[in-house]
């Protein structure tokens, strides 16, 4: 049994962590911490997740290692220089390891993953999102990473660029090129974040979605990072390498 | 039995049309004419479906007219004033009937109707169309179409825009405006024609798509018009009314 | 100004009702009822939402028409018997009118009377829901009513059966099959209530999809009986006629 | 340059083939063989692409590895006897490499490795096949192959049956059970050979699809083979392992 700490016990995702730890059969929600309470409460446990605000989190990081207690850390804002800063923190015990991930979901990592992987074997690939219209910025983070990827794939395997023989678009509707990759935004009531990659070649389309209804979602990559922090000392980056 | 012309026989599509009307029931190929062959193969027929060029249709659709021929036209650059023309051509006999038509593709007609009547229930809606790589133009004239029906349906229907809280979209990711209808375009191989819309409400998504993979599947609006060409005096424009 | 009453306030729907109700700008919540209170609170409503239980809606809607109140009726059960006995309650006072809905989600009905109208267009259809997999029955009533009327625009049309090589199918992978229309349910978590009808002809495809997330997707079926029911002395079945 | 000669030239897979070959930057069409024709013209080949019939293609292996040509194989019917049969003769020379696959659809093959990969992540899954209605048999092998991949990687990773508390079908509508997971076939006008994986967990969906929609799309991946197989002696089954 997994003693878990939370931190941030009240946000939105912090509530939705301890239910999923109150249901999970090998973890017990040993104590919560919410703005203003001490971190003192939480001292015992295995392993804290912590969603609360990048203002807290380094320090709660350090309070943590100190004890020699694992972290899961959902809180936005970790660029490479406060990736590094956080590697410190965690050099001071060798043995502790801390699971930084900027997105819990599962389905858009292993979208991520797969549509990496087939990349090279289509002449033709757009990517689709789809968020909720009070998203301010476009195309979503996710969206840009995933054409990123397909385009280093297709790069690596020497693919030349892929067929378009668009002369005229005077309103854009050939969305962003991103690395080569058009990456097109729907805002629309009815989504909350949905992601879709569409291949194509002579006579055939392949096709990965990802779509999140929910914060539920993202419980399961949090529970899964829990699971195997223990076992990975030092910092990990994204959940994508605790998949398999 | 409808005895059955067919002018531009060995186009691509008039070899498709012949077929078609070959395998219909209730229809007889009688006659076909390729380019320099003699208007007067199709003397006897009751209906002539002409898939020429624009150089050619006028006079031929005069001879039919002349002989009491009735009409069915694929040819594309019907714009107003060539309506108006065809209009005093089919003046000359009150009794004869001519469908001109951009599109006889059945689905991409009903998509239009139906995405028209559905626009007023829904907070948002956005168009996607997808083409093979070989098209020189973006967006499709039935995805600006359909674009246009939708803004006229919320309009009449008094619905404001539509939420999109967007403010950062450097790239051109949303796509184009049309009347105020987001139209994505996808370019990629495995596709020839796709159109789709979706609708989105609190809580809810709705889409209707349309995906022409040949030209067979034009060949039923074809039927449809041959059918209905005689029981319709004068000039029937598109086959909407045809539908029902 | 339209003054609602809400009946069953305190059950899920009725919550949903009032804040539906609440956030319209042509609406006021008046008064709302639950168990044990009394319906003299929605004495001096336009209208009265009754979203109670099928052991009480006869005598609420009995003490309303009596005091000239309009109502809206989403309590299930109501068969041929109990649409009758509503109409004989109706006919007290002829001026009051009543829709009763099985189902008030506009985009459910919006996809049967598209697929209806679609269906005599395509050699193939079928139809596939997905629910949440707590449900206890499969199919969903909705996907039968869907495929219902499907078999009977094929019928009137005058259309033979769909095209179906299948010789074996020992697990009965191609579902039911209703009225020659074959229906596939899923059970799957992330799904509320979806449908989507697929249509196939000749090189082309054509579908129609609706995907119910939450129950707010109800409240704008609901709004429009609100709105409409004042001008429909007598009894409405289904939001159908509402739409246009 | 790849010299490639193609055993049943004529048929309708041969000849993609050969169209693909002479397309292919780094291949050259050196040969091709029709029914009743020597194996000699392509005594020099370098590759031989055989999509001949059961009952030729041994003695085509036999002569090819005589000669110390790689092969390609096509043909339909390799059960495990045959495959046995088929290492004993490619053991006659053990530099010659020859790859037998039942497909050589890149996608279908990338659609069953991330289904397997993808299931463990989810609650639930099921499998929707779509092929055209003169198949005469439900559901495709396809299909149940990918079925039982997602059940053995379930039972793997110590997975519990899919949540389904469906108690009455009466009409099947949930489809052929394959080791637990649900499989779904449809037939229609309009599809070649279509498949999709549809995983569901708690507020997410996640899918997979491919869509084969002309005997062109199974090209590259023979392609893939003929670059691939002088460089893998011995037998390769399936190009699963030519995707990396």
């Amino acid at each position: 049994m997994i003693e878990v700490g939370v931190l941030g016990a009240h946000g939105r995702m912090g509530r939705a962590v301890c239910e999923a730890v109150d249901a999970a059969d090998d973890m017990a929600l040993a104590a919560t911490v919410d703005r203003d309470e001490s971190l003192e409460k939480v001292a015992g446990c295995d392993v804290v997740v912590d969603f609360t605000l990048p203002g807290a989190v380094m320090a709660n990081l350090a309070w943590c290692v100190e004890r020699g207690i694992h972290t899961v850390v959902g809180v936005s804002g970790f660029d490479a220089p406060r990736l590094e800063a956080a590697r410190e923190i965690l050099a001071a015990d060798p043995e502790v390891g801390s699971v930084i991930a900027p997105n819990f979901g599962i389905g858009a990592v292993l979208l991520m993953q797969f549509a990496a992987r087939a990349a090279k074997h289509f002449d033709s690939a757009e990517v689709i999102e789809a968020h909720h219209p009070r998203k301010i910025d476009a195309p979503s983070g996710t969206a840009v990473h995933t054409a990123r990827l397909i385009a280093a794939a297709r790069a690596e395997a020497g693919l030349d660029g892929m067929p378009d023989a668009t002369e005229t678009d005077p309103q854009g509707s050939r969305g962003a090129d991103v690395d080569g990759v058009r990456v097109h935004a729907i805002r629309s009531a009815g989504y909350v974040a949905s992601q879709e990659v569409r291949f194509g070649g002579p006579g055939e389309r392949f096709a990965i979605s990802h779509d999140s209804l929910d914060r539920a979602s993202f419980m399961p990559g949090v529970l899964l990072a829990v699971r195997a922090v223990a076992g990975r000392p030092g910092l990990t980056v994204g959940i994508d390498d605790l998949l398999d």
